[in-house]
């Protein structure tokens, strides 16, 4: 069990690491700083929280791990806020949807004194803020957790250990390898759904009242927060780009068998499709 | 109250009609015929089926209202079988997924005798067969009507009445105006599902199992059965291709604003894409 788990900045992620933390016992101590006072309050009256600090420099004071929920743009921010603070020998996660820059930066910063060893929970919600939490949004869905070659072994089975015990699914990788992986199954799913929705927009509003489950379900993502995504691209554009210009070579490949009534291969896509999505785990 | 109602070749959609009319005492007879006998053997033992015929030309013999719950490529060669076995009068209607060739064939077929009233039905189910049918499928689904300016109005008020009645908010307008809309809402986003899904199968298929909520919801319509897919798209291909084509042009404004870290402008996709989602009706 850790001592004192800190959580900084929480969100819809934040929170529900404290609410899982605390159902499953994996902290003594859950403290967390927010940047508003009042959001300070409501938080300290939650049965997840044993105390809140008014700066995040007094929140890690005795910090056994240290949870950066903040926005990708102010993470690396915030761990440069709290370095000289940490306890020896603290360690330092996150959540952001992007690695590679801010593990090399925490790595940066933190330096041999802490460790730094980023992580991704693969869980969300279209909503935002910790009151949408849940403890269970953990439950058997996948963590990356990212250390860089030379992250400290121990500090990195902590992190292991943790997300593990809230339930996830880990898998470990190097933080280039995580953002080319949710390049693909992340980012590339929010720029079509939101194209979609882009698109529809410009044609007729109205038509999406005529909607059955299946356009209600593939563009559901599009709902998700703006501010949230423009970061996620700005920081993963170069992977974004990649696997975009290559999903429309495929989309211009069913095009182009549409066009041609090269029925065969229409079906041939339908086919893989489904046996791609039909792979799924229930 | 309909006399009796005849269903051709139920699959989910031709079940959850006839369980749908029974459950809200819709018609006081329902007549059913299905092309395998040993399907008609499990149909006769449903509460939903008062009679089974082994011919669909034995089926409409005292029909009030036919529905052809065939796929889109078999419906017109029913409505030909059944033509000239209608009583004075009939009605029949269908659940096709595309309307312009059905409906003026039907009207061609039927001529002034019976009369044809096309319908799509905007509620179904990457699940296929009677079996996975339900009373409640058409609850607050769109169900469009799609008359032709010389189609008998009063059939075409029976038909609106009959879909409303399971349970339908029902939307009529023209079958050419129907297939330019359902291209946009229903077809391209299949097309944009099943290519994600033959994009990623084609990367590294085990990545989806690291996939959140976002990647399952948009992919899940590629799971749909390939075989009725296919004929949608071989029916309605003039109007799949103009909105892709449109669509591949807004994606490519995203690449565009994405490659040009024009982030005002991914913002505002962002944006929109938001707000048009979130005008979805709960």
């Amino acid at each position: 069990m850790l001592d004192t788990l800190v959580i900084l900045a929480p969100g819809l992620l934040g929170g529900s690491v404290a609410m899982a933390a605390r159902a499953r016992g994996v902290a003594r101590r859950i403290v967390i700083w927010a940047r508003r006072p009042e959001v300070r309050l409501k938080l300290a009256a939650q049965p997840w929280c044993d105390g809140v600090a008014d700066r995040p420099e007094d929140a890690v004071a005795e910090a056994s791990l240290v949870v950066l929920a903040a926005p990708v743009d102010k993470i690396v921010e915030l761990c440069r806020t709290i370095a000289p603070h940490l306890p020896d020998g603290a360690v330092v996660t996150d959540v952001g949807s992007v690695k590679g820059d801010i593990c090399r930066q925490g790595q940066h910063l933190l330096g041999q004194r802490a460790h730094f060893v980023g992580a991704h929970p693969m869980a969300g919600s279209e909503k935002t803020g910790w009151e949408h939490g849940s403890p269970d949004l953990f439950a058997r869905r996948t963590c990356f957790v990212t250390p860089l070659p030379e992250t400290d072994a121990e500090a990195t089975a902590l992190v292991v250990r943790f997300w593990a015990d809230l339930g996830s699914e880990v898998t470990s990788l190097h933080p280039d390898q995580h953002d080319e992986i949710v390049a693909h199954i992340s980012h590339l799913p929010q720029a079509i759904a939101t194209t979609l929705g882009t698109f529809l927009a410009g044609r007729h509003g109205s038509w999406r009242n005529f909607a059955g489950g299946g356009l209600r379900d593939t563009t559901r993502i599009a709902a998700s927060d703006a501010s949230m995504w423009i970061e996620i691209f700005q920081h993963n554009r170069d992977e974004v780009l990649r696997a975009l210009r290559q999903y429309q070579d495929e989309l211009q490949g069913f095009h182009a068998a549409l066009a041609n009534r090269d029925w065969p291969e229409v079906r041939a896509r339908l086919e893989r499709g489904k046996a791609w999505r039909d792979g799924f785990r229930p």
